[in-house]
């Protein structure tokens, strides 16, 4: 099928399609940017969400538990998980996964996990092409969900509107260590699992670290929610929290700035691809293989190597 | 005070001109490459050795004790710590501080923290570079301190020769998490803190997970070592390891496979900072400045303006 076809099967969120094409994304085919391009006339349209924290938070329940709220709305709802732990890609246990099955058999739903095993390069590049995707399709919702450790996780977490940071009371050691990360991103907290003994000290803490952090009265204080998403308590003050950072982006228009520096660094990634695919043509990869022992053993510096590669290159335009 | 009389300082090993090199390379000054280029003809004598784990696991406690054995047999130490939870990098408890303030006073040791708050972006070079400035200035073994979690920490262990992956019989969950990263890298596991509960089991489930992977005679099986580095328990045998591991590698070649492979991964590091320094000029961030907006709204899809760019880079050479 060629792509114009293939686009026209998304914009009607065919579902087979949608994933047909987020394949070809996640294939990274060199052709999936004519695709996308496609694609791209018709996103914009749908609000993006990250879920990220430490591994046994519960993002993958308070997903759940927010998708089934979503579609009490009627909303239509695309689920990307990245999370390497997440019942969506297949970390977790049975439980979760039968958890799962009730949102995943909702025609109004899409559930598509992301490959992490392996080299994370290009991951959140892909990640962000395969939300343009559902976006396209028409899902209202998009939700990340990936676990807040690496700098790829976080970059995708950055891609969305709201970003929810998801801790539970036992986090102290977590939040300490991933402050500086968690604090760039968070546009809310969820203390999840706030029934356990801790909660109240797991607050103090953030409220701490987030009263250090630089604000004025314009500026958006993330706010810190309590929950027990297992037993679908605090899902609506989530929500509600959600629905007032949105109205807050919309009011401030600070929704098209985020979006805008998102696009950013995206198109950057892009020109960064498309140039390395363009200088390590097999003569330059050659002329790398030929030279980097002479590079080892000290007779001739990286740097010097790089601009003689970089040379090449140009000369050959 | 010029590079070339800063260099000649640093072979020297006058430490305080160490210091101050790995400084310029780590404020990213363009001109670092210059330096970088001086230094590196007396580069390729140290031996690189990549310590890596979550969080608590006692790397830096395991730094400790592994650099005083070292010290011992009159060896050089030079310590670069880029985990946030290290007390190196002013993250940990009190304890740990005074602990290392031992080795901290030796003058055969350098320590120094490499900044991983804000932007990870362009730390696992800064690093490599900062190896060599200390692989210049006479030290024979160099210690990598690095948090297992992030692609940036991952590439920096796969930058040293021997790599000691460090657990601690809690860690189950982190090594299920891991799996594929940090079988990827290790060249060794330590368990740590072996005199508590469960540490049988971490190494069981260690070693299933090694069977599953493709082995043949003659590769390398990664030895799993147990330890308690507070007590000074298990570190003449990771001494032992590491020794074994080298005359493997020597013996096989592999040490400058590897080296090699490493050194590629750098250069096109390096390629792509030059090219990317050279494209975003200003008028092409000025382009992507009035651009973007249309990206966002849909009306101009990223790969586009992406090409765009490309375009006006190369007719502008």
């Amino acid at each position: 099928m060629d792509y114009i076809s293939l686009s026209e099967k998304v914009f009607k969120n065919e579902k087979r399609f949608v994933s047909r094409a987020i394949s070809i994304i996640e294939s990274g085919n060199s052709e999936s940017a004519q695709l996308l391009s496609l694609l791209h006339k018709r996103t914009g349209n749908s609000y993006r969400i990250g879920i990220t924290g430490p591994p046994g938070a519960g993002k993958s329940t308070l997903t759940n538990q927010l998708t089934k709220q979503f579609r009490k709305d009627n909303l239509k709802v695309g689920i990307i998980a990245v999370d390497p732990t997440s019942p969506f890609t297949g970390g977790a246990l049975l439980g979760d996964r039968v958890r799962m099955s009730e949102i995943g058999s909702d025609e109004g739903v899409f559930i598509r996990s992301m490959a992490t095993r392996g080299s994370l390069g290009g991951l959140s590049k892909k990640t962000i092409d395969a939300a343009d995707v559902l976006d396209a399709a028409g899902y209202d919702v998009i939700i990340f969900e990936t676990v807040g450790v690496g700098q790829s996780e976080l970059d995708i977490a950055k891609a969305a509107d709201t970003t929810i940071v998801v801790l539970v009371p036992e986090s102290g050691d977590a939040i300490q260590a991933m402050k500086a990360g968690l604090m760039e991103i968070a546009d809310m907290f969820v203390v999840n699992k706030s029934d356990r003994p801790g909660s109240e000290n797991a607050i103090t803490s953030l409220n701490t670290i987030l009263m250090m952090r630089e604000h004025n009265a314009e500026s958006w204080l993330p706010p810190i929610v309590k929950a027990v998403a297992s037993e679908n308590k605090g899902i609506n003050d989530i929500i509600n929290e959600i629905q007032r950072h949105r109205e807050y982006l919309e009011s401030t228009n600070l929704i098209l700035k985020k979006r805008e520096a998102n696009s950013k660094s995206r198109i950057k990634e892009i020109v960064y691809d498309i140039i390395a695919s363009e200088i390590w043509n097999r003569k330059n990869e050659e002329d790398l293989e030929d030279s980097v022992s002479d590079v080892v053993t000290g007779k001739l510096s990286p740097y010097n190597l790089a601009n003689q590669i970089i040379n090449n290159f140009k000369s050959n335009l």
